[in-house]
């Protein structure tokens, strides 16, 4: 298993058991985990901090060289909104966990040239399975459904 | 001067006396403002609270109904992250202080449906520009640039 997805997927675990939505992302920058975090919808009442947000948000303020040389690992196909936030910062390459449960804007980054590699990883699945069979309204308010 | 317009250009001015970034958002529903805010990247060192990102947050978990029927004013067009947690959330107009100083994601969003109304207000071109010309660096580091 590649440590820095399973960073992300120890983030989503840690998000699950605070009651919230178990999604988790690590930004790596020349092999270091530079900012890691977690869907905080539940935990802080916020619309906004999806897990690759959260990540973006702890890493604190990069130079633009920094992003531009990171690579952004997240559990699960980034929304519009962490698709956005990736392409505004110019990350050139995306891990995603899987893509089964929710399928993000892979188009549209690839469009821009962001590259993207689908592991689609059984834990990342299960994660998401489960969750949306027991939460299906906290999810779907996620997606803005 | 559309009073809605003018509570994001407050929250825009709000921001600068801050020592932040002149660009401010509104979010209205059924004719009410139901999340105001404005950059917070230099006063929380914030890689993801843009004007718009800090009227969702402000704004607080919502259905997704009230952001299907709600106005998101800007003082700038809005950037991809920007962008994204607008279409994400579905939320059907925008309207758009100016986008001489900058021009974000208005053809993708236009491309999904979305309705945007380019005002080109004097006062939002002034705050840019004067913060653009005092602050160039910090303006970069808010584009990922």
């Amino acid at each position: 298993m590649d440590p820095f997805l399973q960073a992300a997927i120890d983030e989503a675990k840690a998000g699950l058991v605070e009651g919230g939505i178990p999604i988790g992302s690590v930004i790596v920058h020349e092999g270091r985990i530079i900012g890691r975090g977690h869907n905080r919808r539940v935990q802080k009442g916020s619309a906004i901090l999806h897990g690759e947000m959260d990540a973006l948000e702890n890493a604190g303020r990069q130079p633009a060289k920094v992003y531009r040389e990171s690579v952004i690992y997240t559990t699960l196909s980034p929304c519009p909104m962490c698709s956005g936030a990736i392409a505004l910062y110019g990350i050139p390459r995306v891990v995603v966990g899987e893509n089964r449960s929710f399928m993000g804007e892979e188009a549209w980054l690839r469009s821009r040239g962001v590259a993207i590699d689908v592991v689609d990883d059984a834990t990342c699945v299960a994660l998401m399975h489960d969750f949306m069979r027991d939460k299906p309204a906290l999810w779907n308010e996620d997606i803005g459904v």
